[in-house]
């Protein structure tokens, strides 16, 4: 009989969370702790770490799964199996998802965090901090306005939405301020998910907290009718949603279940926004440890590309080395087979499927100049012949192909993949941007799309044209650029699997995130608040008069 | 010069929590830690206490204060100055307020309960855990008629409001489920501030975590167009919502300025619900003192008649002994004096406005049946005559009245105090409710306003009658009644200071909370989402570069 994730994770013995801090070399004095097993570290002295820092990315996703999470979580279970000092830092998960369809997003099997029902649903508070910073501002601007508009906001053009932590459709397209002249002034308006929160990606990128209250400060929240931004420190809102904020920045740390040390801190989208762990929990994991395992949202061609152009440049972090997560499932689903027929011997379809996986190891190797490893993450069904075919087409870039075993043997079966990345880590390497902060914002559009998405070129609409320019004119020309484009495809085509050539990619608004220091391009509908399915998940969860949960996954 | 409040928190010495809950014989092992100055803790074994219960209210609210809390906290540092084992048990403040003009609702002065911050902010998340229960159960209702509304909910008739921790005007009156199919179905909404929320009423009413998941399946969503209840228990939410409160159920423990321990749990709104602390806090809080000071909210026709009625009459507690607070500027306010006045003696305005306060007094020792004295909560403008003709008309009912100086002088100033509150503890009392449980509806509300109010009766609109009569044919006759009026008067007119006769309570319309357990009677418009004022106290509040908070208060 084959566990569920809640069922191992219920099985497993946790440690206090003191001991497994201790273990690094975190004191006692250094832990807030939320209950027995959840703490959050103090930041400081978090420069000049000689720690490797090791890049978890994917192929293009696909419906069949790829495990990023449950190897990251395993490759630092490995490396402490063979003796390294390993801690590793991923996103937190989002409240909402939770209730739907998603399930938790916490590792799986035995390559997992723990407490997980604690980290799937309130963790330490920080989504909730961040959506009460959020919706202070929010408020702050509807008062204002309502209050005589002094700063002459014009109220068709407020860009700052109010955030829930819950999948909750209704709430997309408003209309709110009804009721008469002292319940408001009417506008649309609507909400997102707290994880879409411009908060929630300026706290994953503050280097400190004076950092964090500057880039606050800076939020574009709408425009006047002259076309002025209206940032958040004309309305005096940075320092009491930094108030709001202050416990949240620090990283949270929690336990694999073989009690290595995991920071799980900051989640902010993968298409709007960067997709990556905080650069707080990065950093002060790189503080303790000697090898830090990463992750970063999508496939390689988003993810990656703006943990290296986003993340790294804004917080000078600098990766040793990435290891490229795929499945056999996965390159058959780009080699054209469909979700049903994974369960059939394909080499032909293995093969046909990889030009995908190649083009993301040419990017990691060439591109961002960091080795790469491939982890093929094991399914039951994966056969000999199909695994030689991904070893075979792989050979041609250097890179080794490793199996990764840890969702049904947790650190046992990351330990080679750990060696391979220790060999790889202690490689000379050139890591570079994908572009210069002087290029134009259209040209750092086209390195992107041209050396990472292997297109022809971008196409931009008079729309985003001309916002192009506004953002040049405002002085946020040397920002980098946040793609927000669908994860399934290199194009923004998302049938396009596999390796798509000769596209180019349409660019149709961009807007920018002033507080959080990037500009996002827009190539289609993003989607900023989830609905809830026919059957949610919610009704299947269940906590007993002890207090244990169960059904959440 | 004069400290201001978050000053004095900040020159306190705290004790590890550890240290604190050892004193009154919490061990460790009961604890959750929430950093070292908060805690949850484990909520077992908790029937048959021996313990003194104190209930801590007050003389009919002015704009010149009363003190409550401060007198509360004052005086369980008070009683452990006199050698008696006590803890306090109060209402955990709301955070959107904080940004309003509203300051925190930790104490004042030498009176006050700490981590005063982070009791004011997000504390242990218990505010956003019932904020993401209730938006759930929200997102479901409408998830549920968007995928078909197989329960036929009428979406004009849906009294499930969605809630945040916001002062937020902009919400209270909104159309959502605009934007096309996909997008839910439009219809008529708004959000409430979340102390509103019923899952507020609940969790501070239920027993335990079985008794709050029964609770939370009781609650109406809404009706169909038959006019038949719609629950959360039709739409499978309670165990998720349940799963989203199991640590928002513990009691939270901190300490005051002097190391008192106090739990600080839960905190309804006080017209639309009860107004008191969690029964669990309470109860708790009594497992491990001799002594346990409690307050409800408003003055003692609400606050207290509530506290009897609802509260005690759920969980089986009952109160020994009663303090009614007052201050001498607010007897001249109810004498006739004006704010900007009340520096100035004024004793004839001291015996105009004692009324008030006997007709509390007779409430709390006749109609509750319970020993009381007054407490006079200190000004430096007082003056001897003042106090004088307090003294001299209490008599006649032989309390006495005592003076507090809790919020100068902190423990010392409130041992007096706790002498006689001990003094009453020991009197047998004749304690009872305001009305039986086999009282129609009516009968009760008649009950409450003649017996507490001192006014003729009842007249009750036709919605009202109607929707009375609709409650009781859905077998909510039983249910205890929570008064919605305003706080300033004994009457509905909140003009009507002093002591008002001769008046009639309109009930302008009734509804059910069923998931709490009670009938809310509505005597005009409450406000359940209240908005910034011009000059937003956000704007002054700032977090340093060591995260320490200045400009809260």
């Amino acid at each position: 009989m084959t566990l569920s994730d809640i069922e191992i994770a219920h099985k497993s013995e946790k440690l206090p969370i003191e001991e497994v801090a201790k273990e690094v070399g975190i004191e006692k004095s250094e832990l807030e702790l939320y209950g027995n097993y959840k703490a959050k570290v103090a930041v400081d002295n978090l420069e000049n770490s000689k720690a490797k820092l090791i890049l978890v990315t994917a192929i293009t996703p696909t419906p069949a799964g790829e495990g990023k999470t449950t190897t990251s979580v395993g490759l630092s279970d490995g490396l402490r199996k063979i003796g390294k000092k390993a801690i590793s830092a991923l996103r937190e998960p989002s409240l909402g998802p939770v209730f739907g369809v998603k399930g938790g997003a916490a590792g799986g099997g035995y390559a997992q965090v723990v407490p997980m029902e604690d980290i799937n649903l309130h963790f330490t508070g920080d989504f909730h901090a961040i959506g009460a910073a959020n919706n202070l501002l929010a408020a702050l601007i509807d008062n204002h306005i309502q209050q005589g508009n002094k700063l002459g906001i014009d109220n068709r053009r407020i860009t700052w939405k109010r955030v829930v932590d819950m999948n909750d459709r209704q709430l997309r397209h408003i209309v709110n301020g009804l009721g008469g002249k002292a319940q408001g002034v009417p506008r649309e308006d609507g909400f997102d998910i707290t994880v879409a929160s411009e908060v929630m990606a300026i706290l994953c990128l503050a280097n400190d907290i004076h950092d964090l209250k500057e880039k606050l400060k800076r939020i574009i929240i709408g425009y006047t009718r002259d076309n002025d931004p209206i940032t958040a420190g004309d309305l005096k809102a940075d320092g009491a949603m930094a108030a709001l904020l202050k416990d949240a920045i620090k990283p949270n740390l929690v336990q694999t279940l073989e009690h290595t040390p995991a920071f799980i801190h900051g989640g902010p989208f993968a298409n709007i926004a960067h997709g990556c762990n905080s650069v707080l929990a990065t950093k002060t994991a790189m503080k303790y440890a000697d090898y830090v395992v990463t992750e970063a949202g999508f496939g390689a061609d988003l993810g990656a590309e703006k943990f290296i152009d986003i993340k790294c440049r804004k917080s000078g972090l600098k990766p040793d080395a990435a290891v490229l997560v795929a499945t056999v499932r996965a390159l058959k689903m780009h080699g054209g087979v469909e979700k049903k027929d994974l369960g059939t011997e394909n080499v032909d379809a293995v093969v046909k499927g990889m030009p995908n996986l190649e083009k993301h190891l040419e990017n990691i190797q060439n591109v961002y100049g960091l080795p790469a490893v491939v982890a093929i993450n094991k399914f039951p069904t994966d056969t000999d012949a199909e695994l030689k075919a991904v070893e075979d087409a792989c050979q041609k870039y250097g890179a080794n192909v490793v199996l990764s075993d840890v969702w049904a043997n947790g650190g046992d079966g990351g330990a080679e993949l750990a060696k391979e990345v220790v060999r790889l880590a202690e490689q000379p390497n050139h890591f570079q941007f994908v572009y210069d902060d002087e290029d134009s914002l259209e040209q750092k559009l086209e390195k992107i799309v041209t050396k990472v998405y292997g297109g022809k070129g971008i196409e931009l609409t008079p729309a985003a044209r001309k916002e192009l320019k506004h953002i040049e004119e405002m002085g946020y020309g040397h920002l980098p650029i946040c793609m927000a484009k669908t994860q399934y495809s290199f194009s923004d085509d998302a049938k396009k699997v596999g390796r798509p050539e000769g596209f180019t990619i349409t660019i149709k608004d961009v807007k920018i995130s002033a507080g959080a220091g990037f500009v996002v391009a827009l190539t289609g509908a993003i989607m900023t608040m989830p609905g809830l399915p026919k059957v949610p998940a919610a009704e299947n969860i269940q906590v007993d008069d002890n207090g244990v949960i169960s059904g959440l996954f």
